[in-house]
């Protein structure tokens, strides 16, 4: 049936708060086709990142907003299965933002190849070797500017991005903090990932202390992936001239009504000569394979471990990816579509 | 009676909110003898900086807090009245921190030679050629990044620090807007210092979209002199890239109780890919007269225009010092306690 027709999942309506089923609309539709300089894809893999939630809504956070009637804009992995650009010849394995669906028709240039000929599980080129390694290596590299040997804070410690964070801060030498919500997690950062320590924040009510006592000095680098009051927590631990790399806000994501207020602590940032800076991995997106080469040696020494949490079918994509909002998943989520 | 008795206002105790007379205990004492290394400089002016008032706390907040029973420490400038440094010799005009008082013993090296030869009127050295300067040149050009020609806002922009800011962007040919209370001063940064806008922040409801009329794409660089619902409306209107200096947040100098939460759009960070970072002067002090020397250039050109305040007498310095707080002074505060 996918060989024929092009299942998709359009987003019909902006969702309040978490998405529900009749925000989307199943429905299939002839297989497209590229035009001048445009590849026909057939996905493979659709990557469930808590950015898709962002762009359902109106403003679209910082891309366009997934215009109503369109398949839900998810980054994917492909096959070429038609080619009308130079860049990209059918069978080449490819990435870069599409949908969910069957099918996608992007420009050529929007598409980059996989460099397959590394040998992993194709799943590897859509964590560490994809978009998500990349933010955690930019994210702490340039934009943390880590030094070798400093003191480094990461929430969302057990998910895709702070996984790889706090493994990349240990090869640097670094004394890692992650935290986690819950034992199971907390124990995997420490026990498999070689995290210093973890932090399970629905253990604690003092957050900050507990920060506190592993970091007495401060830490140099927070690694955000969360917002809210683990920033709050985590700003009242600042060293000085401490970095604080913003990827992302999930606590956000789902909220309806009034944002929730910044930070009780702004005064510290003064008083550390602290720093928050926001990026988006697509400003680096020139130099994506200066971070996979590195992140591939890491991978093939050992130093780099990873989960990938891939459930099956294109029809179950809405209710999986829900799954990123309630936990119930078990490293970087994707669902596969079809074989290679 | 002040060549011979140290004159001194001593913190008796941690104010809550606004300084209250009751805080401060009024003492004569002997002058006091420098030690080995030292110095005894006769004060000629205190500077009276917000800064101040976080010193009282007991957190000290960027500095160790006043101790209780010591003269209050501020920013001063002074005559050499004898040395045991080799750094000064009697008569150098210097500045520094000091106390609210006749006289102070500081380290040779905590003090620094002002250039008087660059012929100005002393509360110059206290202002545009003073820390005040310093730290407009540093926070704009070194923390904010400033490039030729970009957009700048400017909060408390009739304030030493941003009425300098402002104008030192202009010279960059950067179009500049200024926050500021009341017609008077917005008067004074438009049509004396050359701001290209201001706005009245008393006078409208809606300071963000006030912001956004000036700058439909946003600011590159806004120099953070306030905090709280400033800094939020600023945060609305920044473009890619954008860049906070922040330097002091009066707002939250005399709070009580729980501290204001901070901007609820911190999303916009991510967003926007832009930076928060706070800074002291402080960590500059080692290149001041690289800040000095073209500040004064430009002082000679005519492109820098300044504001004092300079009080009489230093029985008066509490109630001169709350005028920071009411609004109710007219340029860079100062009390002159003795002529040169």
């Amino acid at each position: 049936m996918s060989d024929s027709v092009n299942r998709q999942w359009l987003l019909v309506k902006r969702p309040q708060g978490l998405p529900q089923s009749s925000d989307y609309e199943y429905r299939e539709d002839p297989i497209p086709e590229p035009g001048d300089g445009e590849v026909l894809i057939r996905i493979l893999y659709a990557v469930m990142d808590p950015a898709i939630r962002g762009w359902m809504d109106p403003s679209g956070n910082y891309m366009d907003p997934i215009p109503l009637g369109d398949p839900v804009r998810s980054v994917v992995m492909g096959k070429v299965v038609k080619s009308n650009s130079d860049l990209h010849k059918e069978g080449d394995i490819v990435s870069g933002v599409g949908g969910w669906a069957d099918y996608s028709v992007q420009p050529g240039f929007a598409l980059m190849p996989v460099p397959v000929e590394w040998g992993h599980d194709l799943s590897t080129y859509l964590h560490p070797l994809g978009v998500v390694g990349a933010t955690a290596y930019f994210g702490l590299f340039d934009v943390g500017k880590l030094k070798d040997g400093e003191n480094v804070l990461v929430s969302g410690a057990a998910g895709g991005v702070g996984s790889l964070v706090g493994q990349m801060a240990k090869i640097k030498g670094c004394k890692v903090v992650g935290i986690a919500g819950g034992k199971e997690k907390c124990d995997w950062i420490t026990d498999e990932l070689g995290f210093d320590a973890a932090i399970d924040y629905k253990a604690t009510d003092d957050l900050s202390g507990e920060i506190a006592k592993h970091f007495p000095d401060g830490f140099d680098v927070y690694f955000e992936n969360v917002g809210g009051d683990t920033l709050e927590a985590a700003m009242d631990n600042m060293a000085i001239g401490a970095r604080i790399p913003v990827c992302g806000m999930i606590a956000g994501y789902n909220q309806t009504g009034d944002p929730e207020p910044g930070p009780h602590n702004m005064w510290n940032l003064l008083v550390q000569r602290a720093r928050i800076e926001g990026f988006l991995v697509s400003d680096f997106f020139d130099r994506l394979m200066e971070a996979y080469t590195e992140t591939n040696e890491w991978i093939k020494d050992g130093k780099i471990k990873f989960k990938v949490d891939v459930r099956e079918g294109l029809e179950n994509i809405p209710e999986t990816f829900n799954c990123l909002f309630d936990g119930s998943h078990d490293g970087k989520l994707m669902v596969k579509i079809a074989d290679a």
